[in-house]
């Protein structure tokens, strides 16, 4: 996989978590796949089952990994989509109270603020950033579900939670919250952000109502094609908000009924090559081993970082043990997170910052290279 | 242009309203975007300066054809995101009355429904359609204006109406239109769905409010890129509803406010290479020729095509002369529209059928020869 991205062979790349590297292959069966349909169309009888075909293969692919049937996973631009568009139709009362852990992402925390105006909802927070500093994983599944109880009221309607926090990078208990949610008597929906955890971490028992991401992350696809898996009680109680023609059950008639599977949340036209991308790059994964064994190389990689960090002088990690998955966060005495990050470019070496909590963020990846890890560890002890 | 389209090469095109096809230096520029983006990133701080680099410039090129600032054009992923987004987030008074013409596109029609539904408003039907079969263009607007004068209520809060008919394939008085709705006490909001327009006409002196269209039509560009003109005052009074980290000011920050220009719409990650392309396809266009230099070769060809249609025996065009863009729609006795197309694109010849009116639709572009209208005249000769 390393070998086949060329955006790997000129620099030392920690950033999987905003971006990955987009295989030759993929790019290749992008390019292929408007030759195809040049040739077959574009706008023709003989180009559809084309299009159906590549749809298809990337929406099974998809829902097989998130352990759904096929109806239930729609295609979106982005992870955004895929989490606030089914929000939008949802049956909403005044006085429903929103809970959002408070490790999520801004756009979606925007999105809920906003929904919350207008719909005259409350918004209530989730603290589980503090408990990830001070839990190690296995008594934090425990701490996040204590936290929820603590929170939830008969008034909550839905809880936000990611899967693989982007901040910490702790995996949450999303299995046992959805559970736990089954038990309230109105038995709020749940939205989990899976940015972080598809192609990173096992999906498979992520039972939500909502499980949104990118294929563009920890998939190595191509930007601008993610998905969501809807829960069988949204697709029946959820309208979709922006409807266009994929949307309708007959294109051709206003008047029909929107698709009652996912399909009611996908909108009108959008780039199918990069569903041949996104497939090919689903592919080159699988060939590497199972999403288990990838996990295990993901997280020999953040170990040896992890362990690195905790020998430099001034470093800080935000996990008291090597995290569950490939995202490691820290801090650096004496420099800012915005300076370390270009001081850090300079030498060709890329990891990010973030804002809340003020810190660093480095990845590794199934395509990262002990070497590498090494590097980065060298960089930033010569900057502490 | 027309030798640079491989779509063009193997078969007798006329879907150009359906999708354009994609010239080969559009498909090089987004390959090239792709894998600068690799060399550069794809998430590192000198990725940037590229992505900013090709979004100005398709931004700043529509913008233009549209003869409005960059700072009033949203980029989307298609023609209904671009009509639909900025629509959910305008202040709605149960009661107000959206008018309708009863010429849209079934995907707008249905979110307006929704739409309605959802806010408690009202949806009233503006007749175009029977107007367009018994007016010329001189006499249409006339005509339109008349209609919507006796359509307009005090409650009107709302006209949808397309630039270019993508059913009759006339062309509708949106500067006029505009016009009379300032007129009004409350100064109802204009959509307009560009979809045919776009690069097809030139839609510089078209206000509107909301002024959606894609790329992947006329434009020639690649599936997937779209964009939306919004007015100052809609930019002022509606807030977004699909909001991610693009909506928002500081991407870091839910607690700060969304842009004030048109950014407040678009909304996390997309394709950036397809800014590439469409930027290619465009610049391939106003090489060709301004607008108004294209629209006359659009016009001689969908003359010369509805010219011959007068002459077949069983054929009947919905406009009384011939029309002023790109799109000829007729019907043809004892065959079913359906028939027709297979039959023709046995041929390799490709037009398609609309549901409403039940009829055919054959477009030319400037890639269109005089060779193709006659070949697909003699092809229906043959069918009627």
């Amino acid at each position: 996989m390393r070998t086949l991205c060329p955006a790997l062979a000129n620099k030392t790349y920690f950033n999987y978590g905003g971006q990955g590297p987009l295989p030759t292959p993929s790019l290749q069966a992008i390019n292929s796949s408007w030759q195809r349909i040049q040739e077959l169309g574009p706008f023709t009888n003989d180009v559809w089952p084309f299009i159906e075909q590549e749809t298809a293969r990337v929406r099974q692919a998809l829902a097989a990994l998130c352990g759904v049937g096929s109806h239930r996973l729609a295609l979106t631009e982005n992870v955004t989509s895929g989490c606030v568009l089914p929000l939008w139709g949802l049956p909403w009362d005044g006085g429903d109270q929103l809970l959002i852990s408070d490790c999520e992402h801004p756009g979606v925390v925007a999105a809920c603020q906003e929904l919350a105006r207008r719909e005259r909802l409350e918004i209530r927070w989730l603290p589980v950033l503090e408990l990830c500093r001070t839990h190690d994983q296995n008594a934090l599944a425990a701490a996040v579900l204590a936290s929820l109880e603590q929170a939830l009221t008969a008034q909550t309607r839905l809880v936000v939670l990611s899967h693989l926090l982007w901040n910490s990078g702790s995996v949450m208990p999303i299995a046992a919250v959805a559970a736990r949610l089954k038990q309230q008597p109105n038995q709020p929906w749940l939205l989990v952000d899976a940015a972080q955890s598809m192609g990173s971490i096992p999906v498979e028992e992520a039972a939500a109502d909502i499980y949104a991401f990118t294929g563009h992350k920890w998939c190595c696809g191509p930007e601008g094609l993610g998905g969501v898996a809807l829960s069988q009680r949204l697709l029946e109680q959820a309208q979709p908000t922006l409807i266009g023609w994929r949307s309708l059950r007959h294109e051709a008639s206003a008047a029909s009924s929107f698709h009652s599977d996912a399909r009611r949340f996908e909108v009108a036209t959008s780039c199918v090559p990069l569903c041949s991308g996104l497939a090919t790059s689903l592919e080159l994964l699988e060939a590497e081993g199972t999403p288990a064994q990838r996990l295990e190389q993901i997280q020999s990689g953040s170990r040896r970082l992890w362990q690195g960090l905790q020998t430099i002088e001034g470093v800080k990690t935000l996990l008291p043990e090597p995290p569950p998955a490939g995202l490691v966060s820290f801090t650096l005495a004496g420099l800012s997170s915005a300076a370390v990050v270009e001081r850090l470019g300079e030498q060709g070496l890329w990891i990010r910052r973030l804002d809340d909590p003020d810190c660093l963020r480095a990845c590794t990846h199934i395509t990262t290279t002990e070497a590498e890890i090494d590097e980065l560890l060298e960089a930033l002890s010569a900057l502490a």
